[in-house]
């Protein structure tokens, strides 16, 4: 009698099982492509997050490792736990919450940002591309729809100051940046200790390449390329490289009243027609690459003195390192002929060059692209010009990123802002995304 | 017997009386033209000022009212009376050592220069001007060379700092110059009172016009175009007068990764292509002008960020008003062009004018030149783009100033050297155009 009723019980519950697994199989099959996010829930969350580091000019001060920082990641693990996801903090201080995928041997698709502000920053950089990986495992939650792959929601440790968080990842942090003071007044080293983590074992985060399925990140554009244009979506091609020179010229400091026009080595003279020639041959080839003199200074700086000595940064970015070299060398070949006409002597001095490019996975941008088409949204290829935790983790796994529209193109500052629905199509478009790339 | 001796020593005074009277006379005539300088005195004398504020740099810190400068005056004082000039300090600090003429109802020639320096100066700026003019009345006396004007041999105070002896002598020194602090560490009022003036009654310095017969100096160019062009002698036509302009760019300051080449407002890029139209406008017309750009400052300066104001300063020298105004206007015409081309606004604001042209006399600009000639020198008639005390006084006498090369064109540095082949020669077309306006 024991065993009849046990045998049913079991028999039941394999019949059950069947069809809870064919119900959800069903679910994801029936909703997955008419599956939206809750609009609400991550605007109250965007919200919600913005009030860590509030500050009196109504910007945000959560630099990586301040109080204000250490508080919010209490609430977004408190978010991550509410979207069913089982939360850790690794050795870098990165929190990652976990969803079981149907077959545990696949690698993980990890999605997510960073949650720190740079001083007086917004309430969009960064977090964004958090809530919105969070609210991307919540609706599956909530909707009890499996992946193959297992999902991992990633929130990085100090993006602004470094990327430390997925340099730590893809094993490139370096031992020095740790001693790095960072904005909160901690060294890195302090800090990654403060957020739980632990500095001294940092090479139990590196991920190698193959163990991660797929890495994707939301982030408003920083520019307002979509904004002017009209376009809901921004499919980066990849992150620029970034090459930094110290350009140094040398003239003759002399006197602006005795020494005539043609008895002149003006550093100054010099300095300005490199400016326009940089200006000239960055925007004298086809394409994206842009180039930047951001900093000047002049020596010895006095209204009546002619410059002896011109400082000056040169900035250039392109998903191409060989574009930026082509780019160089044409400058330099400019410099050599301004250097002969004002007889100045002209040197670059390379500084550690801040990235190299890192493109993006073309079948990932491809799904993206298809997402966004299936949600009725327009899309545009772009690179992203400035740096994000993504062109890190392109170096271990086929990585794709989102952008959508920044209101005037301004970010790290109070006045960033993003429209709640261009953000809402953003992170369906992720949710769908994730969605593809699981069934690829 | 008493009455005799005495009229014959009367009659034998009157005829020694009127012998030494055609004697000197003769003296003048005879040897006028052959009379040189003692090119060794000068030499010492030189090498004498300059032991007062020398330090470790081989430079001379001796600015006005400070000890070196004060100990300097005494030295100078001493040497005036040695070449028998009857020596006085007026309220303003000038020093000023008189020689009476055959005539004393016609106005003094004045002649001289000041004895103070930049901090680290060097050895000639104003020491040339003032020892010349000391060697001058020395070599009159010790040929007994009269002349029909009185002599004034002039020291003016803290020129360096802002022609405050000379600016005193020709009313135009404001009160609120005498609050400044000068390097010394003292007010000008202070000092001043330190060299032994009166600061409450500088008005009794005050001269008018047509109370100086005429105002000469010698000084180094302070530039190199004598020593380029290989001339003796520099006739200086005037002072320059100098305006100074900031010059404010405003465009947007944004992310250098994120904004495309055609979507920036770039401050620096404006204010380079302003800076090599400057250039372009001031060397465009015949002339020897010149405009100087010397200082810029970009905001917020920083190699990642496209700057989004710019400061920098304009500065115009010549001769005539007129054409600093006209060089001007085409520089404003220019800037409209950029500014639309650039998407920036550029706006001008005037400093305080440095200095209204001063033209010297020309009369007395023929006197130098023929004295060189007399002696076999050859001359240069040049614009004066540095600012010294003959720009004030052009304003109540007929002026004439004269430059010798300087080695490199270099002042204001312990590198400032002028050989002393060439000081002698200034001085000898001093002396001689002093003797020349003196007979006119």
């Amino acid at each position: 009698m024991i065993k009849r009723l046990l045998c049913l019980a079991l028999g039941a519950g394999v019949v059950l099982g069947l069809l809870i697994l064919r119900v959800n199989t069903m679910t994801q099959e029936m909703s997955a492509g008419d599956l939206r996010i809750n609009a609400h829930r991550l605007e109250q969350h965007i919200l919600g997050l913005a009030e860590f580091g509030k500050n009196e000019k109504g910007g945000l001060d959560r630099v990586a490792y301040s109080d204000a920082d250490i508080r919010s990641r209490k609430y977004l693990m408190s978010l991550m736990k509410d979207a069913g996801l089982s939360v850790r903090v690794d050795e870098a201080g990165n929190i990652i919450g976990h969803r079981e995928g149907q077959n545990p041997e696949l690698p993980p698709i990890m999605f997510g940002s960073h949650s720190d502000t740079v001083p007086n920053g917004g309430k969009y950089d960064g977090a964004l591309g958090v809530l919105g990986a969070i609210e991307c495992a919540h609706i599956l939650q909530e909707n009890a729809i499996a992946t193959r792959h297992p999902l991992e929601v990633i929130v990085f440790t100090d993006e602004e100051g470094g990327l430390v968080g997925s340099r730590a990842m893809t094993g490139t942090l370096t031992l020095d940046a740790l001693d790095v003071v960072s904005h909160s007044g901690k060294t890195v080293r302090e800090g990654i200790r403060a957020l739980e983590g632990d500095p001294e074992n940092l090479s139990k985060v590196i991920r190698q390449k193959g163990n991660i399925k797929a890495f994707l990140e939301i982030h408003i554009e920083q520019g307002r390329i979509l904004e002017t244009k009209g376009i809901d979506i921004g499919v980066v091609e990849g992150i620029v490289g970034i090459s930094w020179w110290d350009v140094t010229i040398e003239g003759f400091a002399n006197h602006a009243g005795t020494t005539p026009m043609d008895m002149r080595q003006d550093a100054m003279l010099a300095a300005a027609h490199l400016v326009v020639a940089v200006n000239r041959v960055v925007t004298g080839v086809p394409g994206r690459q842009v180039g930047t003199v951001g900093r000047i200074h002049a020596e010895p700086g006095a209204p009546n003195v002619i410059p002896g000595r011109v400082v000056m940064s040169l900035e250039l970015r392109d998903l191409s390192s060989e574009k930026i070299q082509s780019l160089f060398e044409k400058i330099q070949e400019e410099a050599r002929q301004i250097s002969r006409e004002t007889d100045t002597r002209i040197s670059f001095t390379g500084i550690d060059a801040m990235a190299l490019p890192a493109p993006t996975d073309p079948a990932i941008r491809r799904h993206i692209a298809a997402s966004a088409e299936e949600l009725g949204l327009s899309t545009l290829f772009m690179p992203s010009g400035a740096g994000h935790d993504a062109q890190d983790m392109a170096r271990i796994a086929p990585t794709g990123m989102i952008f959508i529209p920044s209101v005037g193109g301004i970010s790290h500052s109070p006045k960033e802002f993003s429209r709640t629905e261009d953000m809402v199509n953003g992170v369906n478009v992720l949710l769908h995304s994730i969605l593809r790339i699981d069934r690829d």
